[in-house]
């Protein structure tokens, strides 16, 4: 092989963090794969824009099929972003053996199985590393790392923007409004910032991380979601009152071959190496039966970092393609899906009620639970300022899903409960 | 290949895991690489001894020629321990064309090129994934996730004893004598604990972080040096007063091509993500170029983390038996070793001293550190008990590890100075 060519749809930050570290490490790249690697064709959407990268003007297209139909190009990379027309480009590539690298989680959420089967069938690597917490190495470490142990549990805060949120809500003291704002100013939040702040973002990550994890095709219909935004500064005193932090988990579960998968608020005891992870820093934490509890911390977003990642996962296919091993990495699931269904989800529960201020108020709420056969490890309760009203707040003992609902539908039914203010699921005491 | 056969050297807590993960996961291994994998001689000490895993009299053997000469295995996997024992077995496996997968951070450490060497020529693979941070997949890390990046630091908690016992003398305020008595109890520490509350230990798998990292190949003797047992309650107790958490940090650093290794109790800002790893566990830090910040936390030993390590690498070569590209993964150090000298050497120090209780005293000391062009951040001044004595902290500013060494030297020498009582490097704030 005398060099490894290299096209790449997309050259926004991304993509020209991918073209710098690619130029930059030309002597290292070569010494590790024994031939150089140049990138030939980019597709761009306005060839006329200045760009602050290295590149000549006839290295540049408006059209597709230069890259993934030209026979000289070994490699596909795309950083394009969107959904349909980045799915028919990759599958386009495939078709014609090339190897693919992308960073693009929408995609992979959705149409991950059907690419990687096409990539198999082919023989073709097809990497995303970057897909998923951009400069942590996760995707790896579960088939490579890990590869010996049974994974049965992972919880991720794989979304920065809503970390950085909730690391200054809880250590300032202040209101999600009023975060968002400098978050968006600071360009750690979008100008619409709804799929960060409503946990979309996190659950297409998690759909990866779970369909790899347990090795069966979870899609994004499975995962049960919820965001942010309706956190209040009293749910986060509350939460450090009794030793826990609030973080935006993505938990992917397994019992058996049961398995459940959520993004939502959670509250993690103070000692556990999630509640240690701030600002827009991302972590996966992996349970496995036999390694037990591992964490990895890093970026999960960023243009250098998730250009590293792409270039790691071009060095692995350019290896793979001087050893003439290409598709031999590539993971399908293997197990078919069963999710749990609600009776079989248990966890603790925290909960934050309005009350009259009644006497005999408390005897009935606590009935109501005892009905379902929950029980309390905590109360709390605290008259308010309103003249009438009491806050009453809950730290459940687990409890299955189906009676927890039932239970917050009952509340709002029962006449001296004035609102259920919030309720927060309690995660990661015990493994 | 109807089967690959592996044999062991050793059967202890570690030997007697990987034999029972791999006859548990007989079925998952044979889908991964497509044939059964199966443990046929071991190397013991007592044929006699009662084992609590499943394995016939005939698998057993008192000599290791059965197994590193023996033509019918193809991989052996070293767990016995030791040195110059396991070295001469190893070589002489890998001269016979055996892959080999050892957890023994000793033998890396001190031998750990001229096996990579050996292996290399011979195109075997060497793997030691459970040599450093047993359950963290970290030396895959480094070398596969990071690939492309180019690493600048590296800091870790790499030793779980000193790091329970830390944990238990910050958050309880213990003295070092009591918590190492209670983890000689709990069976975190041993009847013998130098090795471990010295250094030695972490110093073993900083030298092979370090010559994986960067590239070089770092000799034990290159590492400083400093251990645990002369940490004091006050130590601890100031440190958190000054936002700072105790921690046993190996460090390994480099600016342009100039290489630093180390590992001595060191200050870290509560904030820093190492500052969080509790108790027994471990942790990685490592910082490249274009990542940034990334973390691996995970557990540091144990049989069975340890046994998920090896049988993760055991894969990897069967993987490369099955692709016929063994060898070809095994890195060998490419780049000269050039060592910082002391000057090129800068941190930030804690130091803590007794004066005399005079007028003058204090200019005396802080002009000493002008002489050396030292400044400082924080200054504390106590006075104690004892009649005629305060105690002086002082944070300083970055300074040369000279000039710091002249520094202390000079204090001891100050008439008005009763005696330095610990001085500790903080790290970790900034990149």
């Amino acid at each position: 092989m005398e060099e490894i060519r290299v096209g790449l749809l997309g050259l926004g930050t991304v993509g020209s963090g991918v073209v710098k570290i690619i130029n930059a490490h030309q002597d290292r790249l070569i010494h590790q794969i024994g031939c150089p690697v140049k990138v030939t064709k980019i597709l761009v959407k306005n060839l006329e824009k200045e760009r602050d990268v290295q590149i000549t003007p006839d290295m540049l297209t408006k059209d597709a099929t230069e890259i993934i139909d030209n026979e000289n190009i070994d490699i596909v990379i795309e950083v394009m972003g969107g959904l349909e027309e980045a799915r028919a480009h990759i599958l386009r590539a495939l078709q014609n053996g090339k190897h693919v690298v992308t960073a693009n989680k929408d995609l992979m959420a959705v149409y991950g199985s059907e690419l990687l089967s096409v990539a198999k069938e082919n023989q073709c690597d097809l990497f995303y590393e970057a897909s998923v917490a951009g400069g942590i190495p996760i995707l790896r470490t579960i088939v490579d790392g890990l590869s010996s142990d049974r994974i049965t549990k992972m919880m991720g805060i794989v979304n920065g923007t809503t970390n950085f949120i909730l690391t200054k809500m809880s250590n300032e003291g202040r209101a999600y409004e009023d975060v968002l704002k400098e978050a968006q100013e600071l360009g750690f939040a979008e100008a619409d910032p709804t799929s960060d702040v409503e946990g979309l973002d996190a659950a297409r990550k998690m759909t990866i991380l779970a369909t790899l994890g347990f090795s069966t095709n979870v899609e994004l219909k499975d995962v049960s979601v919820k965001g942010i935004s309706s956190i209040t500064e009293e749910d986060l005193a509350y939460s450090q009152g009794l030793g826990y932090t609030m973080k935006l988990i993505g938990l992917a579960k397994r019992d058996g071959e049961k398995l459940e998968v959520s993004v939502e608020p959670t509250l993690l005891p103070n000692t556990h190496p999630l509640a240690a992870v701030q600002n827009e820093f991302n972590a996966v934490y992996v349970y496995g039966a036999a390694v037990g509890e591992t964490m990895f911390y890093g970026p999960g977003a960023g243009s250098l970092p998730t250009a590293t990642s792409i270039v790691s996962d071009l060095v692995a296919v350019m290896r793979n393609m001087r050893l003439g091993v290409n598709g031999n990495s590539t993971v399908t699931p293997q197990y078919p899906k069963v999710l749990k269904n609600e009776d079989e989800i248990t966890a603790k529960y925290f909960l934050r009620i309005h009350v009259k201020d009644e006497v005999g108020v408390f005897a009935q709420v606590t009935s109501l639970f005892s009905e379902y056969g929950a029980s309390f490890e905590k109360i709390i309760q605290t008259p308010l300022e309103e003249k009438g009203t009491a806050e009453i707040v809950l730290v459940t003992h687990h409890t299955s899903l189906t009676s927890y609902k039932s239970i917050l539908q009952r509340l709002e039914g029962l006449n001296v409960v004035q609102g259920v203010k919030a309720s927060y699921r309690i995660e990661g005491e015990g493994k």
